[in-house]
C-alpha cells in the first residue's frame, strides 16, 4: 500500500484543480492585458480567484498579489518592505526556525545594511511573544513569524506577537508566512493583526509555481519585479492564468468543512504519535493536540540515520521527509531541531511525516508496522 | 471565422504540452528536492526538459535556468549581472525600444546608480551596432539588446552587436531579450556570443509562469529571489515541474519543422503587407521579408483610433493588439513607434497583428475583408 506522507513538501493537484487549469489553457488562454475579449475571459479567472482568496481570508480583493509561489511570497514581503521603510529603521526581528525562503532572505538584507534578531524557540520550536516584545527597538520596521514551522508542525502565537506589536510600535509591519497553516486553519488578517501573510499553491492541492500575498491596503512595499505594470505594479509579468484559476479552486476545496477535516487529522496525528511513542529510543518532535499542527508528525529514531529510514520506507513505497524537503537535497544541519534543542543523534535521525485531508488511517498504520519491522534491523545494521 | 492574431501576447498551449503537464500534475507531483522516489521521479521532468532546450540552443544543459516568465528572465538577467559586476563599472547600454520588463528593470537600476544609455533605433526600429560602439565606456559591463521587437517584429543586429563586444570590450556581458524570437530562429548563443538569453515559454505554445534563462558558464551573476537553494542557488523555490515539462514539450514541437514552419510564416506576412499596403491611408510599420519578424505585422490605420479598430475587429471575433499586449490596459505611447518617428495619427492608429505557426491564409484573408469593410465607416464616424 503506497502512502504518501510527504504533504508539507508538496501535495497532488485535487483533480477539479486540473480539470481548470486544462480549461484555461485550451479554451480561455488569452493575456489578461489583451484588451480584447480574450483579455477580459483570462482576466476573469484572476478576478475570480481573487474573490475566493479575499472570501477565505475575510479581506478585500484588491489585497490580494498572486506570485510564483510561497518563496516568491516571503523575498517580496520581506525585501519589497525592508526597502519601501528603510529610513524609519533597518531592524527586523524573525525567529531561528523560519523556512529557508525567509532565512536566506534575511541573510540577504544583512549585506544590504539591515540589522537582523533571531529570535529563539522552545523544546517544542515554539517563539516566546515577550521575547518579540524585548527585542523591539526604535530601528524594528518588520517582525516576520512564520505560523506554522514545516519541520515540526510547531505553532507560533500569532495573536499575542501582534497584540505586543500594536502595543509596543504599531507601526512595525508584521508579515506571517502561512505557507504551511493556510488550508488547516482560519486565518483572518484583519481580527488577527497580521499585514502580509504568504500562501503557496502546491501545499495545498494547487499547481507548483502559484502563491499568493495578502498584503494589507496602504502597507508600504516596493515591487521587486519590474515590467509591465500588471498587478497594479506591484508584480510584473503575464499573470499565470491558468495556475492562478487552480489555485482558486484549491483553496475553496480545502476550506469546505475545514473544523470536520482538521479534526480527523488531528486524530490522526495523535493516534501516529501515540503508537510511535510506544517504541523504544523515539523522540517525539511534534506536541500532541491543537498546541501543534494537524498535519505534521516529526519524530527521531535514534540509531538510524534519517536518509537510511527514508530510503527503506521508500522501498516500501511509504514517502517521507528527511527534515524539511523544501531544501535542496544536500545535507544541512536542522536549524529548527538545532533550536529546539536536539541532540545531535536525535537531529541526524530525525524524520517528517505530512499529512494531507485525503491521508487514511491505513496508510498510518501500515507505516508504523513497516517502521516496527524495519527499525531493529536497521539499528542493528548501524551497530556494525 | 474566429482569428486570434495576437500571438506575440500569449499563445495557446499545445494539446501535448497541456497532456504532460496533467501527467505531472496528476501521477509524478513529488518535490524534487525531495530525496525519495517521488522526488527523484520529479526531478527527471527538469532534466528532460534542460536537455530539450540544451540542445536546441546547442548549450550545456547547466547553463538552463527556470524561472517564472520572461519578466523575472529579464530581471534576473539585468539585476542578477549588474549588481555582480557593479565594483567593474555601474555604466549599461540598452535600447529606447525594449520590451517593458527589461525598461522598468533599468529604471530600476538606475535608481539604484547606475548609468543607463537607451540607444536610438531607426525608422524600422532596428538598432545600429555602430551605436553601439559608440556607446561603450570605461564603465561598460552589460549590453541587453532585444532579439526581435516585439511590436512591430524589429529584428536587431545581434551578431554584429557581439562582435563589437568582442572587438572593443570583451568583458561586456551581452544579454538577449529573445523572448519574441525563440520558437522563429535558431538562436545558438555560443557561436553568436550571447552570454544571457531570456525565453517565455506561454509566447511558443507552453504555459504561462514559466520561462528560462541561458546562462554561459562562469558569467558572474547573482541570484535575486533568496531561499532553499535550488537550481544551484540561482533560483530558489520548489520548481514549478508540470510547467518546466510543459515549456520542454513546446520547444521541442515549434522547432520541429522549423525552416518550412518560418518560410509559411514569411510568406503570410508579406500577403498581409501587400494587402494592407493597397489599402488608403495605411502605414507599414513593419518590413517585408527576412529583415523583420516572421510573425509580426504593424500597420498604423490613420483616423481610427487603435481601440476602436481593435473593438470592432473583436466583434468579428477577429483578435489583435493595440501597440504591445504586454503592458497593462492602461493607454501608454508606445515606445517602440515614437522612437521609429512615427507621427501622433500613426502612433494612435497602430494595430499589431502577430502569428502562430497555425496561423491561416484564409484567415488572413477574412481580416483584411473585415477591415476594408470597417475602415469606410470607423473612418466616416471619426469625422463626426
Amino acid at each position: 500500500m503506497e502512502a504518501y506522507l510527504d504533504n508539507s513538501a508538496t501535495t497532488r493537484v485535487f483533480k477539479e484543480v486540473k480539470d481548470i487549469m486544462v480549461k484555461v489553457m485550451e479554451e480561455d488562454y488569452g493575456n489578461p492585458s489583451s484588451m480584447h475579449l480574450k483579455g477580459v475571459q483570462a482576466e476573469k479567472y484572476i478576478d475570480e480567484s481573487k474573490e475566493i482568496l479575499a472570501k477565505i481570508l475575510k479581506v478585500d480583493k484588491k489585497e490580494i498579489l498572486f506570485t510564483s509561489g510561497g518563496t516568491e511570497c516571503n523575498n517580496l514581503a520581506l525585501i519589497g518592505t525592508a526597502m519601501a521603510n528603510k529610513r524609519a529603521g533597518k531592524h527586523i526581528i524573525t525567529t531561528a526556525v523560519e523556512h529557508a525562503s525567509v532565512h536566506a532572505t534575511m541573510e540577504f538584507l544583512k549585506e544590504q545594511g539591515f540589522d537582523i534578531t533571531y529570535l529563539p524557540v522552545n523544546e517544542y520550536g515554539v517563539v516566546n511573544a515577550e521575547d518579540v516584545e524585548k527585542a523591539i527597538n526604535d530601528e524594528t520596521i518588520l517582525i516576520s513569524i512564520m505560523y506554522v514551522n514545516n519541520e515540526v508542525g510547531a505553532v507560533m502565537p500569532i495573536k499575542e506577537i501582534a497584540e505586543v506589536i500594536k502595543k509596543v510600535k504599531p507601526s512595525v509591519i508584521f508579515h506571517v508566512d502561512a505557507i504551511q497553516a493556510f488550508g488547516k486553519y482560519e486565518i483572518y488578517p484583519r481580527r488577527m493583526g497580521i499585514d502580509i501573510l504568504s500562501v503557496s499553491a502546491h501545499k495545498i492541492h494547487g499547481p507548483k509555481g502559484n502563491g499568493f500575498l495578502y498584503i494589507k491596503d496602504k502597507t508600504k512595499i516596493l515591487p521587486t519585479i519590474f515590467g509591465g505594470g500588471q498587478q497594479k505594479g506591484m508584480r510584473s509579468g503575464t499573470e499565470n492564468v491558468p495556475g492562478i484559476a487552480g489555485l482558486g479552486v484549491a483553496a475553496k476545496l480545502v476550506y469546505e468543512n475545514l473544523a470536520e477535516k482538521t479534526d480527523r487529522l488531528y486524530e490522526l496525528k495523535d493516534y501516529m504519535i501515540d503508537e510511535l511513542s510506544k517504541i523504544e529510543n523515539v523522540r517525539i518532535n511534534s506536541k500532541k493536540g491543537k498546541e501543534s499542527a494537524p498535519h505534521i508528525v516529526n519524530a527521531s529514531f535514534i540509531g538510524v540515520r534519517s536518509e537510511v529510514l527514508l530510503h527503506s520506507l521508500e522501498d516500501r513505497e511509504i514517502y517521507v521527509s528527511a527534515g524539511s524537503a523544501c531544501s535542496t537535497n544536500k545535507k544541512v544541519e536542522s536549524a529548527t531541531l538545532k533550536s529546539m534543542g536536539l541532540k545531535a543523534d536525535e537531529m541526524e535521525s530525525a524524520i517528517r511525516f505530512s499529512f494531507c485531508e485525503n491521508t487514511t488511517k491505513e496508510e498510518i498504520d501500515n507505516t508504523i508496522t513497516i517502521i516496527n519491522e524495519l527499525l531493529p534491523r536497521l539499528r542493528i545494521f548501524k551497530r556494525k
